[in-house]
C-alpha cells in the first residue's frame, strides 16, 4: 500500500541474494524507516524485537532468512540451523511454523548447490502467495461490509483490535483488507481502532488507516464494549494468530473481551485469516496453544514523541512493579460469527471449516 | 494510610478557614506532591484536572470547596453559584451531587453569619463519615475473601480495575479496603492491577498496593479475560461511581468488559460502593447515567519519568488522529455478584438494594 507516493510492501529482497529489506515497525507511527537485513541472524533478530511483526509477515520474512543462509551455506546442517533458530523467535503464530516447513520441504529434497536460487525463488513465491490471498480476504469480506451498508443505509462502524493491516502482512493485511476494499469502491466505512496495550499496534493500525484515507478513531482497549451497548459498532474484524479446525482464535490479547462484548450486544465477530493459520491438529484451544509472555517492559515503558517531535519514551512504572505480560488470547469458536478466508467465509465450527482440509492437503506442503 | 512513615489522608483541612490540602494525583506515581487550595475554584480545577479523583473524594473535596466559599461570602448567591460550579466540574459521579447537595441544606437553613464555621465542620463530618464507611466496607469485603481463602487454602486472587484505593476516598479506599484489611489480617492476597487506560489509574493501585505491601501485578487491561479462562483469577472487586437501585453499575471504562469474562468464567463480579453512591432515581442505568467524554490527549500523551528520572510526557499518536475517550460504562446488573457497602453485602437486584433506601432516607438530607 501507499506511502507517501510510493508503493511500498512490508518486506522484500533486493534480488535473489538479498540483501532483504523490512519497514522497521519500531519506529512506526513516529518514524517510518526501512532497514536492510543480510543475515538470518538479523531476520531472527528484527522478528524477536518486532520491527516485523503480524502472523502473516513473521512467516514470509523468515523464509526470507532461510534464503540469506542459503546463499551463504547451503548445506543440510545450515537448512536445519537457520529453522531452528528462526522458528524458536515467535511461540503463538502458526504462519512462522508453516512457511519454515515449507521451505526445509522445497529444499530438503534439492542438492545443496541448487538451493539458493530455489529458496529465493521460494519465499519470493511465499510473499507473492500471501499478497493474493489477502486481495481475496479482502474480497469475501467486502461482501459482508457492503451487506451491512445495504441494511443500515449508512457508514458501516467496524472495531478492530491490534494491526492486521498491510503493514502485518505482505501487503492489503487480513482484517484491515475488507475495509480498504470497501473504502476504495465507495462504502462509507469507520473504524474503531483498539489501542492494543502493551505494544499500542493500534496506533499502526490508525497510521495506515490515515495513510489511505479511511475514516477511523482510537479508542482505548477498555472502550470497546461500551460502544456496542451503545449501537455504535457493527461489525468486529479481526485477524488471528491461529485458528483451530474447531473454530477457537488466537489472537492478540484483548481480542477475547471485545468477542464477550460482541456477543452479548449481538455485534458480528470476524476473524479474518489466510488459511495457513488454520492449525489442523490441536484440539483444545486454551490448553494448547502456547501463548507467549514478553517482557514487563511493554508495560512499563512507553515510546512517542517529545515535545520537540524527537522519538523518546518514558517509564510509567518503576522496575520494581511485577508485570505479566501475556501476548495473546484464545476466543473459543461459540463467540464468533465466522472466518473470512480466501477461499470464502466459513461459519467457525469443525464442520464447516473441514470443507477447506481436503483442498489444502492437496495444495500444502505441511499437511502431507 | 501511610506514605513513608506518615500517615495520610488524600484531602483534609489545615483547619476552619482553610486552606484545604490534596495529594495531587496527576502527579502520581511519579512524583508525591501535596498542593494547597485556598478557593473554590481552585477545588473545581483540582477536580476537573483530576488532581483529585475517585467518586467519594470528589464529593468530600467539593464539600470543603463550598467551605472555603462561605469563609470569603456566605450569601445565599454564592452557596448556590459555588455548589452550581462545583456540580459542573464531573458528570458521572453521583457522590459529588450529594455532598454538594448536603452542603447546601445544612448551610441553606442557616443565617449567613453561622454559615462559615457549619461549612467546616459538616465537610469535616462528610470526610471523617466517609473514613468510617470505607472501614466498614472493607470489613464486609473481608468476609467475602477471607470465605475464598477457606475455601481454597492459598493466596486468593484479585483483580481489580481503575483505582477505588485510599486515594480515592479519603482513606481506606472502597474496592481495596478489604484487600488492605485482609493483608494486615494475615490473610494472603495478591491483585492483579489493570492498567487502566487511558489515565492509568492502575499505576496509582500499583503504588497504593506496594506502600502498603500487598503483592500485585500490573496487567494491561487486556490481560483479565485470559487470565480467568486460565483460572489465575477467584475475585473481582472494583468500585463504582454510580450504582442504580437495580443493581446496574457505573465505573470506569471497561469495568463492563472484566464483567462479562467474570461472568463467562463463573468468577464473582463485586463492586464495593459506599450507600451514597446508590442512585435511587435512574431507571435505565445506559439510557440515563450521563456517560463523561474526556480530551483526547487523555489518549494521545502519556506521562512518565525520562531516562534521567525526571516527569516527562510523549505523544503516542498525532493530533490529527481523531480518538473518542468515554470515561466510564454500564454494567448490567446481571453480570453483579453483589454490591458490597458498609452495611452489608446485597445482592445486585431492586428488591435486595430496596432494603437499604428505608433507613437512607431517615439518615440522608438528600432524599428528603
Amino acid at each position: 500500500m501507499k506511502v507517501g507516493d510510493r508503493h511500498y510492501r512490508s518486506v522484500w529482497a533486493e534480488g535473489p541474494g538479498g540483501p532483504v529489506h523490512i519497514i522497521d515497525q519500531t519506529r512506526l507511527p513516529h518514524a517510518f524507516e526501512t532497514r536492510s537485513l543480510d543475515s538470518p541472524e538479523a531476520v531472527a533478530e528484527a522478528i524477536e524485537t518486532m520491527r516485523v511483526r503480524g502472523a502473516p509477515l513473521i512467516g514470509v520474512t523468515a523464509a526470507f532468512g532461510v534464503a540469506l543462509a542459503m546463499s551463504r551455506d547451503p548445506s543440510d546442517e545450515s537448512l536445519a540451523r537457520t529453522a531452528g533458530r528462526l522458528a524458536a523467535t515467535r511461540p503463538t503464530a502458526v504462519n512462522l511454523a508453516w512457511a519454515l516447513a515449507r521451505m526445509r520441504t522445497a529444499l530438503g529434497a534439492l542438492a545443496p548447490d541448487e538451493r539458493a536460487s530455489a529458496a529465493w525463488f521460494e519465499a519470493q513465491s511465499i510473499a507473492d502467495q500471501d499478497v493474493a490471498i489477502n486481495e481475496a480476504i479482502g474480497r469475501h469480506g467486502l461482501a459482508l461490509i457492503a451487506r451491512e451498508h445495504a441494511a443500515r443505509g449508512r457508514a458501516v462502524n467496524i472495531l478492530t483490535h491490534c494491526n492486521a493491516g498491510w503493514i502485518a502482512t505482505v501487503d492489503w493485511g487480513t482484517a484491515l483488507a475488507p475495509i480498504y476494499l470497501a473504502h476504495d469502491e465507495g462504502i462509507p466505512v469507520h473504524v474503531w481502532v483498539d489501542e492494543t496495550r502493551p505494544r499500542s499496534q493500534g496506533l499502526l493500525t490508525a497510521w495506515e488507516l490515515a495513510g489511505h484515507g479511511v475514516p477511523h478513531t482510537l479508542v482505548a482497549d477498555n472502550a470497546g464494549g461500551h460502544l456496542m451497548q451503545h449501537g455504535k459498532v457493527d461489525l468486529v474484524l479481526v485477524g488471528a494468530d491461529r485458528v483451530t479446525r474447531r473454530g477457537d482464535v488466537a489472537n492478540k490479547i484483548g481480542t477475547y473481551l471485545k468477542a464477550l462484548a460482541a456477543r452479548a450486544n449481538d455485534v458480528p465477530f470476524y476473524a479474518a485469516v489466510p488459511t495457513p493459520t488454520i492449525d489442523w491438529e490441536i484440539d483444545d484451544a486454551l490448553a494448547g496453544i502456547p501463548i507467549e509472555e514478553r517482557s514487563g517492559d511493554e508495560m512499563r515503558v512507553v515510546r512517542g514523541l517529545d515535545g520537540d517531535g524527537r522519538p523518546a519514551s518514558v517509564a510509567i512504572a518503576p522496575e520494581s512493579t511485577a508485570v505479566a505480560n501475556p501476548a495473546f488470547d484464545v476466543t473459543p469458536a461459540e463467540l464468533v460469527t465466522g472466518i473470512i478466508t480466501e477461499k470464502g467465509v466459513f461459519a467457525a465450527k469443525e464442520t464447516a471449516l473441514l470443507e477447506l482440509f481436503p483442498r489444502e492437503r492437496k495444495s500444502e506442503a505441511f499437511l502431507t
